[in-house]
């Protein structure tokens, strides 16, 4: 409920995700009733298929929309599905809770109803980023608009366990976002990442024994190098990032075709264009994962579409399966 | 001195220049007794030349480099170009200062050496960036780590006056960079620079009577649309948005030439990739203006080539016979 897409077009993710496992999971979908009506009346013939995982669904009568205020809407609608899904989160009813609603709410509402991990004090949204190697995590990308030299030591840490969950990569290479790469650029905050990072760079931490390597302050125009595994940023900053990336994709490629339309060839043949535009399209992506709080809770883009949400639907399994919030929590216990 | 290139380099630029004005402008080379020796060893026949524009060398016992503490670097080296050069400006020997030396050496300098306009207490950089319609101005691209509302305030009356000054822009939209729209978005320094914009926002302001219009909040993912002709944001955003789309642009254009390397027709022939990227690429561009101080000065990207070097003495000249800096007091006036 409360993404940008119906959530009967949404349901479409559910459809396609429930056939890839086996009746032993169980897809919980929280909505009104209007729309549960909905969706028994044109999934009929769907919902009664037997042989693969389960679909429930729970009933909410509130819904949280894009334009309301965060905590006071989190604080009145109880019966939000932001709100029921985080409460069934803690008592282990859930593995997993993906919403393509309202950011802040559902970091509001996490924040609220889960416990934070060892040290946490707010949590924070990991995105990936395509570059000319791997996929980079970058953390944060819009929880924390103010970050504490900690908080991105933190941040680092938590990227780090995902990256090796998701990628096995055993000791996760990781950059500090910053004007500049000599260690004194940057606010006294950067100044002071730096310090925290590079004393932690290479020392085994956690309960695990679990290490990573600092490699410092990485420019902008860097990232897309892929030279680093994960990428500490402020959320404010992580979220210009982000959305700058998309908009000059969509500018270049346009620029592209301006520039050669009269050629005889085409650029661009059988959908290259929309794939590519694709790639820097964060709604295309599986979501963002909050991390900091002891659940795994992924938000996904406003307008995710059924594919993106899919994809979200498998990649939460996957690290469901791995264990990322556990491996999370031990790596904060050092 | 000072830049990733050699004088000797750069110096080309001058001679290209110097060919398109009368005899009645001078320019004035900044240099150490070396290099201005070098110079006229290379060039001899093209300093002959007599009947253009004059070109005059001052020599300067001190080199500030990239890797110097800019601060301290400014105090302690008196006769580096940056410093003879700032005095210079300050009693109206020069009318405009280039340079692509160290960015924070330039402002230090600035800094400690002219006067501020009206209001100001430290000086921002402009740039320009392409976009769908005609480039934008942004500022602040790395003056400023930290940002008050009143400064941003300030910014935008700076850069509208530069956009009427460079663009005949009557009345300059400005927009403010965000990571929303809504105008409780963003930090709480974005949410006074909003209520602030808004009410100076078609209002005449300065002794010209000069007005702008505010737009409001703009993500980054909206500004290569070109809606407004200025976009204000801290010094720390500023640089990572430029650095960002550089960096973008490079590996999408990298990305592109991957995906259709099979094809038999190519994506790209006559250079065409080179001037696309050019186009992202800032150290092409004419250079950032440092805006607030009493004084033309422009700060070249450290690795300017000639031809970027050129533009920037091109438009320094159009911005001091347009009275960029006396328009830019008058505004602050109000």
């Amino acid at each position: 409920m409360g993404g940008d897409n119906s959530p009967e077009l949404l349901f479409e993710a559910v459809l396609l995700a429930v056939e890839q496992y086996p009746p032993t999971h169980t897809f919980i979908l929280l909505a009104t009733q209007q729309v549960v009506d909905n969706l028994h009346v044109q999934f009929i013939a769907c919902l009664a298929v037997k042989s693969t995982a389960r679909i429930e669904f729970h009933t909410v009568d509130d819904v949280i929309t894009m334009s309301d205020e965060p905590l006071s809407a989190v604080r009145v609608k109880k019966s939000a599905s932001v709100n029921v899904g985080m409460r069934m989160l803690k008592k282990h009813h859930l593995d997993a809770f993906i919403s393509s609603g309202n950011t802040g709410a559902i970091i509001a509402a996490a924040t609220l109803l889960l416990p934070m991990l060892p040290g946490i004090t707010r949590p924070a949204l990991l995105a990936t980023l395509p570059t000319k190697k791997k996929p980079i995590a970058i953390i944060d990308i819009g929880g924390n608009l103010y970050c504490k030299a900690n908080n991105l030591v933190q941040f680092a840490q938590m990227a780090a366990v995902y990256q090796r969950c998701r990628d096995g990569v055993l000791c996760p290479k990781i950059g500090l976002l910053n004007i500049g790469v000599e260690s004194k650029k940057g606010t006294k905050e950067l100044r002071q990442a730096y310090q925290l990072l590079q004393e932690l760079s290479m020392r085994k931490v956690g309960q695990e024994g679990f290490s990573m390597k600092f490699i410092g302050n990485i420019e902008a125009r860097e990232i897309f190098d892929g030279k680093v595994d994960v990428l500490v940023t402020d959320g404010f900053t992580g979220n210009i990032l982000l959305k700058t990336t998309e908009g000059a994709a969509a500018f270049i490629i346009d620029q592209l075709e301006t520039s050669v339309k009269n050629r005889s060839s085409k650029i661009f043949v059988n959908g290259e264009k929309e794939k590519l535009l694709k790639k820097f399209d964060y709604s295309e992506y599986p979501g963002a994962i909050l991390c900091g709080v002891d659940g795994l809770v992924i938000k996904c883009h406003g307008n995710a579409t059924p594919r993106a949400l899919y994809h979200s639907i498998i990649g939460a399994i996957g690290l469901v399966e791995r264990g990322l919030v556990k491996k999370i929590k031990a790596s904060l216990i050092s």
